[in-house]
């Protein structure tokens, strides 16, 4: 039997390090951009955020793999094929390094740590005590999937008040919980330090916005690590600017990469980071996908196939 | 029945935040430095490193409180009564402060956030993976008392392989513990991140030296949240300028205030702090004070009284 063909829809540096790790296995890989392929020939698809209408022209796919949590890439296609099954990368590793990267700027927010890199080439020998204390912090979590509990658990085991808000309601040691429309309101309104982790969906676009900055408590601080679309760019501007926020940490961006004209590089409040917060390893990712292949070809279904219409 | 009095020997900046905190309680405070007293009028004394020779001159103390977990600014003074008991402030606000910031630190190392930190301002798009990953960054901590376990539990929650040194073997869950001198080059050669936590004593005293570091693998990474007194800081410049150290972050310094003229300021690969990682709370920090003199004062002992003999 032929081996099935794997369409890697991928970045070109990272192809190199993933087509080695695929040449030996079950699945035949084909680089987009690279190889030639006819498109009756493409089984499964691996990617990030494939060209819109690609997916649609080929006849024979039999399921997609995400190369993130998120599937906003897949789904912002308007042809995408809605009957094919789309499998979302969850990963141990990925929550693990995303929980890592919130409670690393959550810290260095909270430990006024930039404030002392600012004193240290200048010499400056300045003590302070935590102007709020640990268990007065409030860290509220937008979204709260396996990512959002992973970095809950660590926070709160900090010793943060933590909550979370989610489009329904969900349970999690020691978080408070929020859900819905009805409640966005009075979860911002108790959150000193917002962290943005939710799928990227029609409703949750652009929820990052000045109305909620002006829900934030005075001096309210804001973590992005989900998606670019979630936050309207200017309103932050505009709300760090004024004063209304302390700082912001963004991972991910309306355009990436981040144009080089772009006023966040520079910005003295925020803290800009490409993308980084939580990369699939090729190790991991390859056996996510050989996985879920073996499954499909034995008639069976993979775990975290998303829900298309909801996005969830 | 008269109030006990209560020397503070604290610095200036510090008295104004305690004393209104002391006025309205059972004891009587007065300031070293700017109150008249008589030294047969002192019951108890609360600081952190007393002019030597102070405390022997104080015929009806009854008991010390430190100010910090650390005792040593009390047991390098020669004349120390060492009848008197020396209570040591341990505190769990404490520990989880120490704890953050030795989380904070190691995350910024593991996670390359300083790298980011200098592409930012140059507006460089600069994606890489982690270079060594959790499960493979190993940390040691020297020291494995109350603040010790705290930090170790949060950095194994977060995947990171932890194993500690201590003078005598100390079980924790999920680290792997060294013991003694024999051990302690086998500790360190299995060690990527070094953090020190241990009390300052006559045989811990200058164990950051240029033995230690050759004996960590090349490239280590080492944290001294402890003492001054545990660095030889010209031999941390040596091994940073060689290479085999990548990075140091020191909280604790030979001098402090660390003195404009140290080259350790201005280090490319160190992080210089000003003693703040752990700051006792006045609120804390006299509710621990006044308690221990209540039990004192009913002929019973508060915990944590240190032995002198062994500095533990």
């Amino acid at each position: 039997m032929a081996k099935p063909n794997l369409l890697m829809i991928v970045p070109a540096k990272w192809s190199g390090l993933w087509t080695p790790q695929l040449n030996d296995s079950a699945v035949h890989p084909v680089v987009h951009g690279e190889d030639a392929y006819a498109p009756d020939g493409i089984d499964y698809v691996l990617g990030f955020r494939p060209p819109p209408g690609l997916l649609k022209t080929l006849p024979k796919l039999k399921a997609v793999f995400s190369l993130g949590a998120g599937v906003d890439g897949f789904l912002s296609d308007p042809d995408y094929p809605k009957h094919i099954p789309l499998v979302r990368f969850v990963d141990e590793t990925l929550s693990a390094e995303m929980a890592q990267f919130v409670l690393m700027h959550v810290l260095i927010h909270h430990r006024h740590q930039r404030l002392f890199d600012a004193a240290q080439p200048k010499r400056q020998w300045r003590q302070m005590t935590l102007p709020r204390r640990t268990e007065d912090t409030r860290i509220g979590i937008l979204g709260f999937g396996e990512i959002g509990r992973v970095a809950a658990q660590h926070l709160a085991d900090l010793g943060f008040p933590v909550s979370a808000w989610s489009r329904t309601r969900k349970k999690g040691p020691g978080v408070k919980s929020f859900a819905g429309d009805a409640e966005l309101e009075a979860f911002l309104a108790q959150t000193d330090i917002l962290i943005c982790l939710l799928p990227l969906t029609r409703q949750t676009a652009g929820i990052l916005n000045a109305k909620t900055f002006a829900a934030l408590p005075q001096g309210a601080f804001v973590i992005n690590v989900a998606r670019g679309g979630h936050l309207i760019e200017k309103d932050l501007i505009a709300a760090l600017d004024a004063g209304r926020l302390s700082g912001a940490v963004l991972d991910v961006f309306q355009t990436e990469p981040l144009p080089e004209t772009s006023p966040l590089w520079t910005h003295p409040k925020v803290t800009a980071t490409p993308h980084i917060a939580a990369i699939s390893q090729p190790a991991v990712a390859v056996r996510f996908v050989l996985d879920g292949i073996a499954k499909f070809e034995r008639g069976a279904r993979p775990d975290n196939i998303v829900d298309v219409e909801t996005a969830y």
